[in-house]
């Protein structure tokens, strides 16, 4: 460590990026440690490295679903959008947009669309992703200038790698602040009811909601582990092996113990059965088997 | 403000959001600023906010192609990729696998289906985030579980979606420790021999790389401007009226101003002008028009 400090213009960061409070925070992560953390195991575990530690913050994440009803001071999702739009951008092209719903009517229907998620209604601020192929095409059309690339699958794909970029940016954002987040991407198991109470035009699609508010601490939710990292992680050629099965069986318990500990559903057989179930059929996709169909409806060839 | 932080569990960073230095990035952001901002203008314009201030190092983001030949920490690699699991995940289903690209011959192939791009072969660390539905369906298949929900475009856009806020995560991660990243997208010119080299199996897809390392700040660069928010974000309803094409118009004259002081190649016209030729023609997608042909392949349906 010391090597590095010296030779560059690191920030104090990068020394707190091996204090003992992230090392505690990674085993979080992946479900290694019982114990209540080097400051006692206060709530939120960003205290535990005084507030300031970016690093702390992204490991600390954990959905919010509940939120007080407080409203958001109204520079917030200036702030938010500042912050997304910082991300990086393929080619500089921002091929992204994103819609702050306020209307209640229209939260109360973007809620039902979303299986009746009531935090889509609830929470003081609800940003639906649009991957936005529309804005170019019309920039395009009025100078004259034809937009057939917009028609291939590697167009939306930047749009939606776009977007997701901008989003995290901004869940990193509102994280910073204090505020809790949840993704809605529930909201593709209706693309065009979506498209339609968005006024969206032909080539701009709904990837995902962000409900963004201030968590009610008294349904305070747990970091959830994840799969160890050797078997997410491959040094130079991919591989899944033995020993990453083994990992995954692993986990599977791991999994098991945290969805009982927090008396959440049902997880039979752990996270990798509960995930094949999930997968298993076209009818378990809640409907988004047709998203092709849907974003061909939408104005996207695809080609 | 002083009803909002008096109410809510908000921490210090929230009223940091607020300050002047926070503020002068926004105006950065959008190339509203010539000044020199509230410090005099320290090259780190995070140092402006005394570099605990994460919303800062968001505003402060700048691609970075040219880094110092210091070797990372091995440590560095798991911090990020325990960052890059933090983010959320759709349904925890975690469809996404990341290779670090160590061997030399390796890099020099990948930089070279990348255009060229000397920084693929010479960062520290380079790593390649997968879409990757391979491990789901083995999974899967170990247990008897059908995995006909993979073949469809839903699946294949959840494992974009996941891989690409797990990589903005590692991003920030980098960023907070004063490193430098930049995304490589042109990795998708040649999908089949990137999937070649890293080892892919079938529905293992290379999203994109990341190039990461200490910024040489003898070629630093500065933020780029980006569209105007009203552009990018709507109330309610997506709209693209009148004002947000006169808005563009004037975000053509910042983008020529900022190329041009930059002294970086000729963006006639400005943004708008530049990114529709970016689009105009299946040629100009750099061979990427063929990404769906070689996703079949690669054994994503797509259904």
């Amino acid at each position: 460590m010391s090597r590095l400090t010296r030779e560059t213009p690191a920030r104090s960061e990068f020394q707190d990026a091996f204090d003992p409070s992230v090392r505690w925070l990674i085993e979080q992560r992946y479900g290694q440690s019982e114990s209540k953390g080097p400051s006692g195991g206060a709530p939120g575990a960003v205290a535990a490295t005084g507030g300031s530690n970016t690093l702390a913050l992204l490991l600390s994440h954990r959905s919010v679903r509940r939120y007080l009803p407080t409203a958001l001071d109204p520079h917030v999702l200036e702030l938010l959008v500042a912050a997304a739009q910082s991300a990086a951008s393929s080619s500089n092209l921002q091929l992204w947009s994103v819609v702050s719903v306020e209307d209640p009517e229209n939260r109360r229907a973007l809620s039902e669309l979303a299986g009746n998620q009531a935090h889509v209604r609830e929470c003081p601020l609800f940003l639906v992703w649009i991957a936005d192929l529309h804005r170019a095409r019309e920039l395009a059309r009025a100078r004259g200038i034809a937009s057939d690339g917009l028609n291939y699958l590697e167009s939306f794909l930047v749009a939606a790698v776009d977007a997701a970029l901008a989003a995290q940016n901004a869940v990193v954002a509102a994280e910073s602040m204090g505020l809790g987040t949840v993704y809605i991407g529930a909201l593709r198991n209706h693309p065009e009811r979506v498209a339609q109470i968005l006024g969206l035009p032909a080539q701009a699609f709904a990837l995902f909601g962000l409900c963004v508010g201030w968590p009610d601490t008294a349904t305070a939710t747990a970091v959830k582990p994840r799969l160890p990292q050797a078997v997410v992680l491959h040094r130079d050629r991919y591989g899944l092996t033995e020993s990453e099965h083994e990992l995954v069986g692993h986990y599977d318990a791991v999994s098991r113990h945290f969805y009982t500990t927090q008396q959440l559903s049902n997880h039979e057989g752990g996270w990798s059965w509960h995930s094949a179930r999930r997968l298993a059929t076209a009818a378990a996709l809640n409907g988004r088997h047709v998203l092709r169909e849907a974003l061909t409806r939408l104005g996207f060839p695809l080609e």
